[in-house]
């Protein structure tokens, strides 16, 4: 009888185990991982980047439009900001949403701390800043931007700097703020204002020191050196924009787009089909280069040695590549309609490039630009590998 | 009869399963994992930066004096280069050696080509490089360095570079040679005579760009440009070696260690207590700052803003902190006995020191220079954290 017992009891445990360890997804690494953003669906893609395939796909992620991701420091969690002030974390082993709240009315963006304990999102509405525990996604400081008679300025251009702290924009107040979380119980807020009007978008240099606000309302750029806060904004490249002979703009380029290959750095021009280049350095303009539209994604490969540029409508179905040796246009491809992002795998071997309208994302060999996979995507557009979660600035 | 085989069938299938679900280790990521060697005991440990954290050992991995590692491009196993020429393929997530070679006499580092599908040795004896498959270890090339009439030369400081290629130097036979493996069939290698009287060690840039190796023979460094390789070698930093009063080396600097930070390599001056600053612009000399002892390690915080530098015997207690900024030594720490080196977190918000002689490793804030916490360790050496898989030249 208790034998009997015993072996029904180990059958039943032996049952269960059996039932959780069919559903107990494989080990892997988490290092050659990334996400698609499939944005009509509200949901992403899981890929890895060693056997260009998808290997999951992840659903009921609200409204993806221009949605971004993060990632946690281990690599394995992908945190995506929706359009719609959503906030997801999505498991990428078990291919689960971990966890989801709606945060804001509409955001466009966040970050993640150097210590990978912090998510912040950039709020349009309400505007300002909030803090998220990467951990549970609790609320742990709200930082309203705040300003004039009792207003609020939409939120942009955000981007993690060394020490817990973000740098952001006020749109609609013409200020760059850095909010100091290293002491949660009392998060402190330096602010810069009268940048130049209507900051848009900005970036840090890869190595956290430098940050640049792209002005929607006057020609040139906000520039802050963060080491130097005291020196205060400056304004460089005051030909950047739309200049005196204003151009319809097609569509913003995104500054996150920019390139810095050695110490010089490539932007897409506002309105005209020229990427800029400017010397880190002294932050002067040393050529344009000639390419086929309005550039909107100016990215360099790793190594720096190419810059691949796509471009605004009517010329989206285009990539280019510039040799930043020579600073000409070697290679354009066309890798089907609507190409809206690309992202190069950790060390530039490979770049994956979408093409929305085409559904597939397309695998091109960085050395000789021969396209090495497809695959298909539903109206595929952001792309974002795990090797973000080590750099700063993303 | 058939109800009971079925039943016992089931029990069996079923305990086989929790035996082996039981064995099987916990879903995580490994984009905060490590290793650490324990040299005396031929031996590594497992660690996670983000708990502070020893997660197991490895052992039975021969002679790691000397030793060090890279990682496969998903962050999952680690390929150790030990002095006895093993080359071991460790499995991060199983805490087991996954399979362990003995592939030369005598071998001092190796590297993973761009794609993650090479690992190439660089052996002393006999003097070459060996590229095997990084999933199975096989052996893929044998590329003799041999030179003259019949010799063949130790081979040094190797670092992958853009497409499937690597650069090295032959110690005796004072060259520089490329080892293009894109084609496994036909291999290629370009050599690069004449460059200095006995390479001892090398570096490529963050970039992939140019390669620089430290003569034993001679003052000075040999640099290529790996972009312009027509353009030859060229012999930069004339002032770099023992000089015309040369002082006794206590242990010749790493040049592994070298930090680049903004446009500026920051370099271990040879048996002198000094850093070296030059300008990788047009590579002059721009600095000299005097710091506690002869440095060994010069290694530049992820975001450049802090060099950190461990010393030669008798100052092998101490590493100091130059701010680069102000080029001055801001502070300094005394981590224990005889510190052998220090690897950063990532993103730079920590900082990981072997201290040999005391059996530990410390584990400091960067900002604070605050102790986080202190793991105890059987004679530490070496530390390497899997970011290294996304990072060209190491």
């Amino acid at each position: 009888m208790i034998l009997k017992a015993l072996r029904y009891g180990w059958l039943l445990a032996a049952f269960w185990s059996m039932l959780a360890g069919a559903a107990e997804p494989a080990l892997q690494g988490t290092g050659d991982l990334g996400i698609i953003i499939e944005r009509s669906a509200g949901r992403v893609a899981i890929v890895d980047t060693s056997r260009n395939a998808i290997l999951g796909r992840v659903g009921n992620l609200g409204d993806l439009s221009h949605a971004s991701a993060v990632f946690s420091r281990d690599q394995r969690y992908a945190y995506l900001f929706g359009r719609d002030g959503g906030l997801s974390k999505v498991d990428l082993l078990r291919k689960v949403v971990e966890k989801r709240i709606v945060q804001s009315g509409n955001s466009i963006g966040g970050a993640i701390s150097q210590n990978g304990r912090l998510i912040a999102v950039a709020n349009y509405k309400p505007g300002g800043l909030k803090i998220f525990a990467a951990d549970s996604l609790d609320l742990l400081a709200d930082l309203p931007a705040a300003y004039g008679d009792g207003k609020r300025s939409k939120v942009v251009g955000i981007a993690d700097l060394p020490g817990q702290r973000f740098i952001y924009s006020l749109f609609d107040a013409d200020q760059i703020w850095i909010a100091d979380l290293s002491d949660l119980k009392a998060p402190r807020v330096e602010k810069f204002p009268d940048i130049g009007r209507a900051p848009y978008d900005g970036l840090v240099t890869p190595d956290g020191r430098y940050y640049l606000a792209g002005l929607f309302g006057e020609d040139g750029i906000a520039m802050l050196d963060t080491w130097q806060p005291q020196a205060g904004v400056q304004r460089i490249l005051a030909n950047y924009g739309r200049g005196e002979q204003p151009l319809p703009v097609y569509k913003m380029p995104h500054l996150r787009g920019w390139a810095v290959a050695g110490h010089q750095v490539y932007l897409p021009a506002i309105g005209r089909h020229e990427v800029l280049v400017a010397d880190t350095v002294n932050w002067r303009e040393t050529a344009r280069i000639p390419v086929r539209g309005q550039p909107v994604f100016v990215i360099a490969r790793p190594d720096g040695r190419q810059v691949w540029v796509n471009f605004a409508f009517p010329n989206n179905g285009f990539v280019q590549i510039i040799d930043t040796l020579t600073r000409q246009v070697i290679h354009t491809l066309e890798p089907g309609k609507a190409v809206l992002h690309l992202e190069f795998t950790p060390r530039g071997e490979a770049v994956w490039v979408s093409a929305r309208d085409d559904n597939k994302v397309l695998i091109y060999d960085t050395a000789r630009f021969a396209k090495i996979a497809e695959l298909s995507l539903e109206n595929p557009s952001g792309i974002f590998f795990t090797a973000r979660a080590q750099r700063i600035g993303f």
